[in-house]
């Protein structure tokens, strides 16, 4: 195994030129065993291995840097830094991340997770490094779906004034998760299948040359302001910004890759290397789902299928159902994703109502506004989105949509703790940042059917209304309590006395567990489900404070700007008597891991809860017989 | 007057044509006499004044629709829709709102104010029409500047799929709210002095009809593939992502402008009208100062001079300074500004260290991952940007800057009320997107001196932290108030007992005129000045506890989220028996107006709050003896 030898940064440029193709298929072999193991994400990160081996051999890291865009794709880089036995427990709880950490490597130069940060981020490097008068590359790795995000052109636009070497490496894979949208992307085909036009051009270049006119014109073109060298090259849409453009080049092909990164390091200024890969290569049931093997579960290497098949469904499927019966009832609703068809559960709307389906690209910001114009058009839009995704539109929510108060319907999915991808798609800051927004509302529903009645109340709802809902299987209990949803009402799920629990959302189930456990315990216990994080129904906490000396909220999201802030606002203002405990998550980021872990590591799982219970408002005793 | 003859929309197509320049003439004397006395933003204004004149012209309003990029450049579009009489009272509280505003007109179809949605918004409004069978003309105008903001290209990377028309209305002046920054301005430049450089394109063209082969190749190109038509259009950038272009022509031409917006109106795709303008046009103050008469206060028409010279500094000229004695004494301090070097104050900074200053254009959101990228490099970034704009870089904060603790400050001018822009432009959500952020720190200063030292420890600080400051005049009192900044610490400025007041940044002010008052009926009262929100104090918290009877938080910014609800937390949780008022802006929209008027109307006036702490806490007999 040449993979063995590779035990830190740089070892790779021991290996013989006629063994890097064998390196590159054990590392594909590795990574196809890994992930099939772990899960994780599959599909880029087989698409970067010749690219990331290039990489390595054209810098000297970590005095050279690279930064991976979104980062699911630096496994290899991982791979050739010294981290081979991390694959081990990749994305577990205390093992190392999915994506590029400066606390893991001195070879990862910047955090990314989001889409579309890398040209800023690697802008920011450059300059710093010209400042301070050091001397060494920095190179952004961007996939053409990051292109759509409209940061990576607001900084696109700003490196088009370097006089420095800055390499931008456009990874283009023809797709984002899903199929790739948009002109950028028409435009880029365009290159790509060039070579029949180039000819062309080529055609015009020489009959220039044969006339005795065209000479003079040839010449002029060379020194001519850049939008005429389209003639010449490919690429005019960099060119024409400032960025000098070099390729395509096959992104397979490790020589090709090395003699263009030459080329790059001498130009004076921000130069794109264009490089074409293929998601999912080397691996066939990649090659042919690479949505499903974007993130993958755990897999058998054979067929490609999952090892632990679903056998319920999640919150995504009961989202994606209603949509449909929704889009064939109203025709006035429309659905919006940001690249996301797949994991938000709208393709099938997309395949039934192709008309009334939009997926923007990585633009949650365009998202938002678009939907608020279809919304003052008098359509009724549903914006399928990730919850950390959609802090990206924060001000597009509360400037677009909110002082307008127009119908859009928010469906966040992947609220609250979300697991292996850690810090950055962690879904628990947007109970905070939407709270903060006038005329905006918040539901979250505590179980599959409940989803499903707050779906259908927020199509019909005249104002800007948000609902949330975690990642993974939806919760299919409690089926009975299935009041209609009220604006602003909670319900009781059980109505007893002296602690009444109020949960929000996927709380809910944990408060089951807590009052059981606490019921066991002689004490009586009810549990109301909040259903609106804003407006809080008052109504319910004046009838619970009557005969409960203690409320305590629970919520799957952090302290600052949550439901229990709102919660204890209305009770120290309206019945201070009221004892009240608040669950959240503290203030801190919280990483990667299974969620049952991370619940007991920030204090939101039912055992803690009701040790906290018991340790503040009930005798030490309980504890105490406990311990012995 | 022809202008007195144009009572509502349409009206000005009975407005003959050789009448026209005439009334562009009325139309600008009109803006600057008005503008001179109220205020309000003038270059754009006149800029635009025959640009609005002829789409008024070519559209059918209110069935056909435009929306205003930005929207500050919409006065016109409101004098001939008649809103002439709103001019005397433009963005006064009550008034006329300074931006489009769907509830005052129904030919305002979409609000803006921040910059560059209105082609996402303008697309929706589009589906939306296509989609319910209507037809109507939707145009989005959109300035140079607003093209350097990603959502406008997020927007232009959807509309190029577009089947049926859309027209975007480029409102080119060279200009942002300063001048224009990066590669896609220079690109347009290219394109304004294209003449040089048509002709040769011509002379390729002409050659090549001449040559033999050359006709073949023409014909060729005429189908080819967009890129090649590069030939015979300008505007590459625009085709290349499949958008149409017409132009370049003269926004002050209104003939010229109607000609071409009628071909515009046949495009089945969307199209993009570039037409070039003026700022300030006709006003030659204002041409030759754009910046300044950017958002003008009252002034002299004849000399152009401010009414009412300034006499005190503002927040921003303290920063201003502060910043270039820091620039001098730190050689890694860097600076950063979305287009607004004058309205942050950093334009000196840009002077003095020209190479460690940067204007990005308007993209908050590149702006901080680009600090960010500063900071991971080794620099000390400083990102001087209002409140309400940098709600459009919530995840960059969150994602780029403090998952990696990154020592970047954020100077956060305009924070609080900030008058005549109204809804859109108030400050007063930032301490509660920024509290729900982990390793977040945030600081405010009661008055000039202290911004000083804010700004300086901020600059030495190790991780993300943010001093938010209001518009106007700085407060400069208290100067014997000057005890070392401390991490998280807060300053007594009286110390006595029963009442103690906590104040955040521009509410310390206030305190004082409260704690007057108070003490005038006999109570005893404290000030404490909080300077952190985050962390909070809680040993002077809990030194306050110990002999008052009431605390009463202040702050100027919205309930949900703020400083108010992080003491509440904590007294609740440490000291359940004290009595707390919280002062904060209730969960509505701000609209325009005076400040002080604003203060009142929300309820963190001096009187406001006095009487609440009353009518709270104390014997009702004060509130009827005064009522006598």
């Amino acid at each position: 195994m040449i993979l063995e030898t590779i035990e830190k940064e740089n070892d790779i440029k021991n290996v013989a030129p006629e063994n890097w193709n064998r390196l590159a298929e054990e590392i594909r072999d590795f990574l196809i065993h890994k992930i099939s193991v772990t899960g994780g994400h599959l599909g880029s990160n087989l698409g970067a291995v010749e690219l990331t081996m290039a990489l390595h051999l054209s810098l000297n890291l970590p005095q050279d840097k690279i930064v991976w865009d979104v980062g699911h794709q630096s496994y290899t880089h991982k791979l050739l830094t010294g981290r081979r036995s991390g694959f081990e427990n990749l994305r577990k709880y205390g093992g190392m991340s999915g994506f590029p950490k400066r606390k893991e490597s001195e070879c990862d130069c910047f955090d990314t997770g989001h889409s579309s940060t890398s040209i800023s981020a690697g802008l920011g490097l450059v300059k710093a490094r010209d400042l301070r008068n050091e001397d060494h590359t920095i190179i952004s790795v961007i996939g053409d779906g990051s292109l759509t995000g409209g940061m990576a052109y607001e900084a696109l636009n700003n490196a088009s004034r370097l006089k420095k070497n800055f390499i931008i490496v456009l990874n283009d894979n023809n797709m984002s998760i899903s199929e790739n949208v948009g002109g950028v992307s028409k435009y880029l085909n365009n290159i790509r299948t060039a070579d029949k036009y180039l000819d062309m051009k080529e055609g015009i270049y020489n009959s220039l040359m044969e006339s005795k006119l065209g000479e003079p014109i040839v010449t002029s073109i060379r020194r001519a302001k850049s939008s005429v060298k389209q003639l010449v090259i490919p690429g005019m849409f960099f060119e024409d910004m400032g960025i000098t453009y070099l390729g395509p080049v096959d992104g397979h092909n490790i020589n090709a890759m090395i003699k263009v990164l030459r080329e790059a390091k001498r130009c004076k200024s921000a130069v794109l290397v264009h490089v074409i890969t293929q998601k999912g290569k080397g691996f066939a049931p990649a090659e042919k789902h690479p949505a499903r093997f974007h993130g993958a579960e755990p897999f058998d290497v054979e067929t490609g299928l999952p090892l632990t098949p679903k056998t319920k469904s999640s919150y995504t499927d009961v989202f994606s159902t209603v949509m449909c019966k929704l889009g064939d009832r109203y025709d006035d609703i429309v659905a919006i994703t940001a690249a996301m068809p797949d994991g938000t559960g709208l393709k099938r709307f997309r395949n039934l109502y192709p008309d009334r389906f939009f997926d923007v690209g990585i633009a949650e910001e365009h998202a938002v506004t678009f939907a608020a114009g279809l919304a003052a058009g008098g359509m009724r839009p549903v914006v399928a989105v990730y919850s950390s995704f959609l802090q990206r539109a924060y001000d597009q929510i509360l400037h677009d949509v909110c002082i307008q108060n127009l119908p859009v319907v928010f469906a966040i999915d992947r609220a609250g703790l979300v697991g292996s991808d850690g810090e950055t798609h962690q879904g628990i800051f947007d109970l905070s940042y939407l709270s903060s927004i006038p005329n905006m509302h918040i539901m979250a529903p505590k179980n599959k059917w409940e989803l499903s009645d707050m779906l259908k109340f927020a199509v019909a709802f005249r104002g800007p209304i948000a609902l949330r809902y975690p990642r993974g299987e939806a919760y299919d209990e409690l089926r009975e309590y299935r009041e209609p949803i009220c604006f602003g009402k909670a319900e009781w799920i059980y109505h007893e006395s002296d602690i009444a629990l109020v949960a929000v959302g996927s709380m809910v189930k944990t408060a089951l567990t807590v009052r059981d456990a606490l019921t066991k315990r002689g004490y009586r216990c009810s549990v109301i489900n909040a259903r609106f994080v804003k407006p809080i129904d008052t109504e319910i906490l004046d009838e619970a404070v009557r005969n409960h000396s203690i409320l305590v909220t629970m919520e799957e999201n952090v302290t600052s700007g949550g439901f229990g802030e709102k919660v204890r606002d209305y009770l120290d203002e309206n019945h201070p008597e009221t004892k009240l405990l608040t669950i959240s998550i503290p203030d801190e980021y919280v990483e990667h891991g299974n969620v049952e872990i991370l619940r007991r590591e920030v204090g939101i799982d039912a055992k803690t809860i009701e040790d906290r219970i018991l340790k503040k408002y009930f005798l030490q005793e309980d504890l105490i017989i406990e311990q012995r």
